[in-house]
């Protein structure tokens, strides 16, 4: 790569280290590392942290791209801020997965919160979070902060009747622990943990590649709550770059933020964005009979 | 790769061809091909036509994906039909760049048409439009459309004083020949050509690889037409997954589609997911004073 930014004088190539994920088998997205920091194999999943050349330091989880330091705030502001906003009075909220503290981190940034359990299956997560990524683990020692280090699938079982408003799923793809984060008997649970007035939000994965899948979750989803609703942001370093969002409640209109509901200090989420984002392209809307425009 | 879905039998591996586009120094994109159908040094770029494994057919031109049949709707749809939505009576419309055809082919849906200029410079890429890409070149041959292989800011700056009601540019990245389509001097020659009332919209890269060129871009533009404004939206092939679009005018409010505006047989497109587009994230809006929310 003679000329290429930071090679070396005189034309011999430089020494290039790349990760690449294969987001589908036919589609890959590389980022340049600078430097590897951990890597380790957890009980769940591969786990490596890495400093890449300009997307700041990155979260790898089995062979994917969890996070990196510079487009996170595009997936943590939209997973929490939409629901947050939207829900009267967000005081006790549960979050499952999300071990690297981002999902966190934004909720804390509603002053309503009173109570955050956060469950994590993967305890490697929560360390890798707190030890290389300050600035997303930031409210793990919040005091009124929580981290358990359970299964999210037992723990929103044996959750007590209505004791959240706000259940936010911040799961990896729906392969290996997190398949059942994308059924039914789960979000069984969650109906019963949030009551009738609470908020369900997951991440959905992308429109364009996972338009399937989106569409058999929100299924599974409706049949435990009585309204399903979607909504789209950006997410550069995911597959496709565009990622979904599912919303379920019985009695709250998740596209609706409150007119005193977007929190300060945001970089992506406004209550503009906030609304934007429930408008469906029809390709997106033709995916259940109730999002068709 | 055994066990992949189109590896041979005994775990040996496959013989699997990539192409990758070095989007940024640092950040890479990758598309499984099948077969490499077209390949050609022209006056202006290298031009390849290939067959990827699950994005059907693509066009890349300097290396970089000029798009996928997969998604190029995200970007044709929401180029077009902005303005075309927007304006009150879209009858004259010049194309600069695009010679692929999928602008035009969106531009035809909308009935108000009655003449489509397209200025492609790279002759190169009509031929591989209407060779390859039936579906994206479909309206090269209506008989509104007149086809002129010349440079587009010549074009520009000799066209007729308010001759046109609309003008898209669907340029390449601003190296080699389109750096001028990125510049002031080519802004005042559309402002002549479209008159008070018409409207400019021109492809303006990624909002967050992009920021810096968008600003600076905007603030040529302004120099010419009396509003600026910013629209986005998903094109998972390009940069970042994230793309943007910059709107000038006069007198309309690109922001607002007539009541009949939007046309039919769009996938991403609709009025709703017109006015979204504007809903500019608050980094985002940071990049011009007059888009802070």
């Amino acid at each position: 790569m003679s000329g290429a930014p930071d090679g070396p004088a005189m034309g011999l190539p430089s020494t290039e280290l790349w990760f690449t994920e294969r987001q589908t088998p036919d589609l890959a997205l590389s980022l340049r590392i600078t430097r590897t920091l951990h890597t380790e194999v957890t009980p769940y999943q591969e786990l490596m942290v890495a400093e890449t050349a300009s997307w700041g330091r990155a979260l790898f989880l089995g062979g994917t791209i969890q996070l990196t330091e510079r487009d996170e705030f595009c997936y943590h502001e939209m997973l929490v801020h939409v629901p947050m906003s939207a829900h009267p009075s967000p005081r006790r909220v549960l979050v499952i997965g999300g071990g690297d503290g981002g999902t966190v981190r934004e909720v804390l940034r509603h002053p309503a919160v009173e109570q955050v359990d956060l469950v994590e299956i993967d305890e490697a997560v929560v360390e890798a979070g707190r030890r290389f990524f300050p600035t997303v683990s930031s409210g793990l020692d919040d005091p009124r902060v929580t981290v358990h280090v359970r299964d999210g699938i037992e723990f929103a079982a044996q959750a007590p009747e209505a004791g959240y408003d706000v259940v936010l799923v911040d799961s990896t793809d729906p392969v290996g622990p997190a398949v059942g984060l994308f059924q039914r008997p789960f979000y069984a649970a969650v109906r019963r943990a949030v009551g009738p007035g609470g908020i369900l939000v997951a991440q959905a994965e992308s429109p364009l590649l996972h338009a399937g899948l989106i569409a058999a979750t929100a299924r599974e989803m409706r049949g435990a709550f009585g309204r399903v609703s979607l909504y789209l942001g950006p997410v550069p370093t995911y597959p496709s770059g565009w990622w979904s969002y599912l919303a379920a409640s019985d009695a709250v209109d998740v596209s609706r933020p409150r007119p005193d509901g977007a929190p300060a200090g945001t970089r992506y989420y406004s209550a503009p964005v906030h609304e934007a984002a429930f408008a469906l392209p029809p390709v997106v809307g033709a995916l259940m009979p109730e999002w068709q425009p």
